[in-house]
């Protein structure tokens, strides 16, 4: 095995299958990139059994300065290989196996000699795409995971929850995330019609969402067990859960009694400004709205409590006091982009719905607390 | 107890006296800021009982629109009076005591009332200054800081190396930190002749670092126990170190009999690159150094060895091979503010002292590991 390659390619590489790689592997190959020789081109992987990322680079791509002396396969810590390529002295890196698993990584005067891990050690990654690719938009995937992912539970007692769903029916991609006790919903419009119901773990979707970098628009490609994202030489796949997502779709009541415009900054800045008032390590707002004004308090036996009174644009229904987590609608307000947000109510004991302005595609619903 | 106040000069000043308040406090009334309210003026102190911060806003100072209505004093939980600052929805905030230790703090819209606690319950700090007032400048007193307080001690077993020892003598400070296995000596020319051997806590001095911000000079004035430190209406006070500090100077030998002139930035990129390299959590350095060249290596069982050829500017002395931790080496050459550096052996027993060329006033010693 031996190749020599442009440092600043390779790190970035790196970077890239290394958000696969978890500090605590399960079996200790895991903890290191496996790199793969080929006659025209190195695969880099990395992977933590749920995630796993492949990189290839090409000799054909000039850039990568990418030449190949000898093939072979060699497995390298992922902190080790990182510290190297990222402090190394020269614009090329040379890799070359010296002695049974050990690689002397060299640039100008620094030269290393490292100990790797058999290939053989690692674990059998199938990359092969077999199903229909499809095409999404990075910026319509990163809205998507912006709004939906801070929805799912971080418990591991209920799995399906830990991630969002997806589904596809006809022209119309819905992206559900709860936790049981909020709910985000997002409805995409797609070019073509597609049948799919899957459930994405939310790390998966962080993972992909945090390299997708400057591409505008990737390739998914879904089987029964995994989802495959491709995008510039890169593939990632994971793991989908294969519990049964459950149905959200009633939890969004039908029509409402209540419905209140209001100035989605104000609203965001006021429910920030009690944040820090907790009782038993929960910040609970209470709103009492009518037609002019909308009442936000806070109070906690310990701490004290706030009160802010904001003008509303418009309030429908009678004078409604209704209480719910203030991290919760923080969150919920911070993911929608109109400057007006709507809040409908359909009482003091069922949930709030939040929308933006003249923006149906995204619901955000937020389980009341009493108060 | 009622007044109102610039929000943002507020906001700075509770950043400032908050540098001292420890999240876990002795006592709970030091989890607070304490403010005393005066006819022409608020004082702000913040303790955790070794450092305290006296910060003083008067109402003479256009720019800090302060309105005295009523004088009093109550101490507020430094968290929570800085979360309700940081975010009011007003330029200005109003402060007015409502009901027994309840604050009302009001802005715009934006109202909270919180539960404070008795000045009475709060530690009797004494700011008053009773000795002599000397000036430093705070670019001097920064460098003296980067320069030497990542050489103390962090175990409490050896009190007084937790702290750097100043000492004055004639016109010359002289200022000493060391853990034992290195040394950061760094010696200033003073205005003026001054006589004293103080010892004051690293702490101390990186909280003051902090605050210190866009001042160009400050005053220091030292009583038996306490060092304080004046500037800007405000004031720090920290408990001096009362062990007596080891005499230092003798580990500096009079004369060497190797000594190298080698580029200062390709030595510690070349030690940095070699960083990772640890054996049972250290990473130790190896320098075998000729007439020509310094050869780095590095090696450890697990992960491997690094080795690296550094041409040198000058070499006097023979063939020499030392070991050192690669840490004490990284972090001395840093606080070198020469392009060239001259390491000086006596032995590869004894102790390796570093100095920018030309530049006598910073001393970095470090023991040898046996290699």
């Amino acid at each position: 095995m031996e190749f020599q390659i442009s440092t600043s390619i390779l790190a970035s590489a790196l970077n890239t299958v290394s958000k696969a790689i978890s500090s605590t592997a399960p079996i200790p190959a895991l903890s290191g990139v496996k790199f793969d020789i080929y006659d025209d081109r190195i695969e880099l992987t990395g992977s933590d059994s749920d995630i796993s990322i492949l990189k290839t680079l090409y000799t054909k791509d000039e850039e990568n300065k990418l030449e190949i002396i000898e093939t072979g396969s060699i497995v390298l810590d992922a902190r080790y290989i990182n510290e190297i390529v990222k402090r190394m002295d020269s614009n090329i890196v040379k890799f070359e196996l010296v002695d049974g698993t050990f690689i002397k990584i060299s640039g100008n005067s620094a030269e290393f000699k490292i100990n790797g891990i058999r290939a053989n050690d690692y674990l059998t990654i199938d990359f092969d795409i077999t199903t229909e690719k499809n095409k999404m938009s990075v910026s319509t995937f990163e809205k998507i995971v912006r709004q939906t992912t801070f929805a799912c539970s971080d418990k591991e007692t209920k799995p399906a929850l830990m991630g969002v769903n997806f589904k596809a029916s006809g022209n119309v991609l819905t992206c559900n995330a709860t936790n049981s006790f909020r709910l985000a919903t997002k409805k995409i419009i797609l070019d073509k019609a597609l049948n799919f119901d899957i459930t994405i773990p939310a790390r998966t979707l962080l993972s992909v969402s945090s390299i997708l970098s400057d591409n505008l628009e990737f390739e998914m490609a879904i089987d029964m067990t995994k989802v495959s994202f491709i995008f510039d030489d890169t593939i990632v796949r994971g793991r989908l859960i294969d519990d049964i997502y459950p149905d959200v779709s009633r939890l969004i009541p039908p029509a409402y009694s209540y419905t209140l415009e209001i100035n989605r900054r104000e609203l965001l800045d006021a429910v920030d400004r009690t944040s820090f008032i907790k009782s038993e390590g929960k910040n609970v707002v209470k709103m009492t709205i009518d037609s002019d004004h909308i009442d936000i308090s806070s109070s906690s036996q310990e701490i004290g409590s706030s009160h802010e009174t904001i003008d509303v644009i418009s309030f429908k229904g009678d004078t409604l006091t209704i209480s719910c987590s203030g991290k919760y609608l923080y969150d919920a307000l911070r993911t929608i982009d109109s400057d007006i947000v709507i809040l409908s109510f359909s009482g003091e004991l069922k949930p709030i719905v939040i929308n933006g302005k003249d923006d149906e595609s995204l619901i955000q619903l937020i389980s009341p607390i009493r108060s």
